[in-house]
């Protein structure tokens, strides 16, 4: 598995994750000034660059990130910023919003599956499939008995997903309610922002405690040695894309991409 | 489950079947001459027809049927024979033949899943994801360690369909290897049929006992409670359109399907 082991942020199989005491702003992983990190930020976007446009070449691996958060936790600017350096040609955005009518008509992974990556690809989940779990359980949508069998398949999906290529990766954008507060604050405050702004949001706001609970027993059902979930300190954004950017470089170096060796002899070839 | 569970071709989970002396030709399910058996046929389409109809207008439920076979084992036959007398705007055949490269791209179950059904839909698979074991296995093109671990795969795919509201029929079409002979012949006969024949059949032909043995440990592995596998005799193709008649009919039933409550008074709307 090429996921970084031993990372501060990777929650073990199993591992009951208290959100409510797990950090939204630390150091474990750069105990760097923002000047700093931002530097540092530059050197990891490029070798990012550098590794994508090798897993293109290759065409052999498939890479999907999962981005989950709560409203303003930062999946949108996460995806400006640390995957903006990307190919456009090799990465694809994959937002998954209220399902229309004939989404509904179908299995809840059905829309999903059909987004996954193909060999050379970078598909990023803006939301996914873990809203089936999350937000049907903290919204009362269906029973207990319809939530809780999810997590089976999507242990079982995924594992279908790893086994036959595709490396996953799950990033959980962690804020506290307090960061969540202000940033909500700003899209009312900030004309330009107002768009942002969904007053449903205030509503899941008011279950943030319920939300905590799911999203802890999401991590531990769900975080597995071929998915595994990592929970990113995201209340300040320059670490946040730091991290992300870090745990993208060590993903992909571990996959050892080469360059796809050619079937002829170059040399025997003449341009005329 | 809606599932006929005492039927004579039901394969139970775990059983062993061996395919060579499974019939290929019995009186089993309808002891009867081929006039009766046309007869009776006619009563059943009749009834398919009125069940088909209730699906669709429900909206409820998703019926999905798997059709295996041999090379000539009446794939094309069943369909036209027995699924013809439904409405064409709720039924859909999906065909999977050899993988296109973006289908080779993605995990072997991605395409599959994009053509389940939707609610109110019958969708037929002529040949499906059970190609990517038997033919795979049988053929060489993966090893065991990648065709062995698809059991689970896809025994966790169908749980996730059922468990979400498909109902789903798994029929192989059994012929006797001296039946396939006489259909290939006429193939090879009738300048009609010319078309039919592709003389990459003959090599799978030569691998007969490889095929059933193939088969054999796919339906102990994976026809289960929430999918199970009927093993239905073909030789005799009046018959066996009477067989899968027979099951449509029964698990269509089983449903308990209604006309869904309209959300108005009808008495009280006044058309002028």
């Amino acid at each position: 598995m090429p996921f970084p082991k031993d990372h501060p942020f990777r929650i073990r199989p199993g591992q009951r994750v208290d959100l409510d005491t797990f950090p939204t702003a630390d150091e474990a992983l750069f105990p760097v000034s923002k000047k700093e990190g931002e530097d540092l930020f530059k050197k990891l976007a490029k070798r990012i660059d550098e590794l994508q446009t090798r897993l293109y070449a290759e065409g052999k691996h498939r890479l999907l990130v999962v981005l989950q958060a709560m409203d303003t936790g930062g999946k949108d600017g996460t995806i400006r910023k640390v995957f903006d350096m990307m190919d456009p040609q090799g990465i694809r955005v994959a937002s998954f919003k209220r399902p229309s009518a004939v989404e509904l008509a179908h299995d809840y992974l059905w829309r999903v599956h059909r987004e996954v990556p193909g060999n050379g690809e970078v598909v990023i989940f803006n939301r996914s499939h873990y809203e089936d779990i999350v937000a049907v359980r903290v919204r009362e949508i269906f029973p207990k008995a319809v939530w809780s069998r999810r997590y089976r398949h999507i242990v079982e999906f995924e594992r279908l997903l790893a086994e036959e290529g595709t490396t996953i990766l799950k990033i959980f954008l962690h804020i506290s309610k307090d960061e969540q507060k202000e940033r909500l604050q700003s899209r009312l405050d900030e004309t330009d922002k107002h768009w942002k702004f969904n007053p449903g949001d205030l509503d899941d706001r008011a279950l943030w405690p319920k939300f905590m609970e799911a999203y802890g027993e999401v991590f531990a059902e769900t975080s597995t040695d071929h998915a595994p979930w990592f929970v990113v300190p995201a209340d300040r954004k320059w670490y946040r894309d730091l991290a992300i950017a870090d745990l993208l470089v060590k993903t992909l170096d571990a996959l050892g991409m080469e360059y796809p060796q050619v079937e002829f002899d170059p040399k025997s070839l003449k341009i005329e």
